[in-house]
């Protein structure tokens, strides 16, 4: 089964190209810039192989159709295709950011999905109709080919109410659906069943906390395989800091700056989401560019990193009582899987906690599952490669089987 | 010596008279509904004795000042009097909510440090305008008697820079002096010194979290006596959830609700610290009344008592990371002293973390200190009634000595 994985976003459509039989990359690339006056396509063919081919074309994109069609026809041509022919495609996985309550798993795609998912785009304004192009555009260019919708909040749909429900006025929720959501699901299931299977377990036998460093930031406490809490909110802003988020702060401050500045709550919260986070500290939001200010003796760029592990640090201990003990921490995604100093902070001074990693076996970028922890840890200690769009595309084979 | 403590609110005024070669009580009692038609001014003699005498007054109080006279002719006058002279007094103690950066400690009042407080009142505009007036009323009715002000953020001035600092735009630490500054420091402090002399140790040997739970909630990580972290941060209303205020919740959700429901900041922010908390989940934010109604099957009391501990274990659990290791837990405070079952709830299932109370000597109030752990439990839980006058009226003492 080949299986095509499309991410949409406002002005940018990644896609990846599986062949699930052996879960091998066929093809992968972005098309960027779509309605600027020059966009950009950057497309792999069988990519970190020998027989990889890239095409890069900056062109006038005009919309997510064109670009989906520029994209095609790449798959299917012969300078650098993979496929002789889009029928080849037994399926197309979307992600969709943004489920609600109305998707607990991912489905096939329909006319009652595509409203149910569009119901959501007050929860998710930048992404839901976005991701809801990228649906229609793959629709027309694909027919007949079927679409699986696979939604970032779905791992997070078995939280228990006191974990996801806030302390607001319960109408809040009944009417405008506030509640705690989370974000980045995928990579939570899929790095916290890889880690079930690099320690021999079943996902539904050990207690996980996975911990998602990236560009965006977010942690989760996978009890026996299911989600029991995640530090994402009803948006992506909460949580520990991230790049350029504040992730959690007093919420009086909301209104505090936004007397003290005069600016409306919704310019306070583009400020939070934009101006914010490693960024707000220290005028950096790369983690890579941190540590070389740190190690030119920037007390600032020290300051954001320390601040950064210590809430990576906090929710740790948060979701081990709520867990009440855990098997094992897995970190992923960019500063998770590449950042070894950053990584260590967070670890440091946490065997009262059963946790002890081993410095050694941690230094250095992971491009593989890796245990870290010495022999005797109670706790395991894993970092895990993420692979969104593979557990999209086993969503979907899983589905149409 | 005899100091007479007072926490002046902004229509009321809180009183206590303690003889501190014994740390006796002699008097105590309220001012309320200063400035309205009919205010209150009630007080005991001697309270909790066999010699108690209680005088209620129900009369029209214009100001501070007309209260504060009432209360120094009540104290003594021939009726409920326990001394004859003014002059006896020999210090008044003054809690003031918000000292901002300025205050690390407790301080002599003089011209300066006036200044200073009415500095921080755009950080407590609720509270200190009013603290400031009660301090200017007792130097016009005690001329000669020094003040002492007592700050609630002084015990938490020794976080360091990563605990009290958000991830925002920096220069709204310098410029907007936004940070966490942590409130309820006096009581925190009293029972985080009380336990160590409870366990037989001195307070820089033990690593404590104070469990603060009362209409208002707030933690602490102790480290060895010093306050490493609290979960109140730039004002009152972060940290767990409490009776009417929200607690922690995604910042984004403020300019969601001011979208949606058509205010302003300055009016979500009344909602979150009005009409949130355990009264915005279940109506009700006494929680002797939601025990009440838990008894009688109300599914949302319920739901807002099991929110209200996952809150608090949550909390308990970033501390232990924070701290590397605990030594005792301390609850405290309403909540705290007197209810067993929201105590048992918040340390259920944390034996992970080295903490195994004893469910029967749990049960009841406390009106003393009490060990609630089991023997074998790594670490130490207690019940001990906090004592913020005491407090205040020790550092006035160790001041003027």
């Amino acid at each position: 089964m080949k299986v095509l994985v499309i991410n949409a976003g406002s002005s940018s459509l990644k896609y990846q190209l599986l062949d699930m039989e052996n879960e091998a990359v066929m093809a992968n690339g972005i098309v960027e810039r779509i309605g600027e006056t020059v966009g950009k396509l950057t497309h792999k063919a069988f990519p970190d192989t020998d027989n990889e081919k890239k095409v890069v074309k900056e062109e006038e994109i005009k919309d997510h159709k064109i670009g989906m069609h520029m994209v095609l026809d790449l798959i299917t041509g012969s300078e650098a295709g993979v496929i002789s022919d889009p029928k080849e495609i037994d399926a197309i996985g979307h992600r969709v950011v943004q489920g609600g309550e109305a998707f607990t798993s991912a489905c096939v795609v329909d006319g009652p999905v595509k409203v149910a998912i569009a119901d959501n785009n007050p929860l998710a304004p930048l992404h839901n109709p976005a991701n809801l192009m990228g649906i229609e555009v793959a629709e027309e260019l694909f027919p007949g080919t079927p679409n699986v919708a696979v939604f970032d909040t779905e791992f997070h749909s078995t939280m228990p109410k006191e974990a996801f429900l806030y302390a607001l006025p319960y109408d809040y929720y009944k009417e405008l659906r506030i509640r705690r959501y989370g974000f980045h699901g995928t990579s939570h299931k899929y790095v916290s069943r890889k880690v079930a299977e690099c320690m021999g377990k079943k996902a539904d036998e050990i207690n996980v906390i996975t911990v998602h460093l990236g560009n965006g930031c977010s942690m989760a406490a996978v009890e026996k395989g299911k989600c029991q809490d995640t530090s994402m909110g009803m948006t992506p802003l909460a949580g520990v800091m991230m790049g350029t988020r504040s992730g959690d702060i007093d919420p009086a401050i909301v209104a505090y700056i936004a007397e003290n500045k005069g600016m409306s709550a919704t310019e306070v919260d583009s400020v939070l989401n934009k101006q914010s986070g490693l960024k707000g500290v220290c005028g950096l939001n790369d983690m890579r560019d941190i540590h070389s200010a740190v190690e030119n003796g920037d007390e600032m760029a020290k300051l954001a990193l320390d601040m950064f592990a210590y809430d990576v640090k906090k929710y740790i201990g948060a979701y081990t009582a709520v867990l009440g003990s855990i098997d094992a921490i897995v970190f992923t995604a960019g500063i998770g899987e590449n950042d070894d100093i950053t990584r260590a902070l967070i670890c440091e001074n946490l065997s009262g906690l059963g946790i002890d990693m081993d410095f050694d076996k941690n230094n250095g970028r992971k491009g593989e599952p890796t245990a870290v922890h010495t022999d005797a840890s109670k706790v395991q200690v894993w970092v895990i490669p993420t692979n969104e769009e593979l557990q999209i595309a086993q969503e979907a084979v899983e589905l149409l089987k």
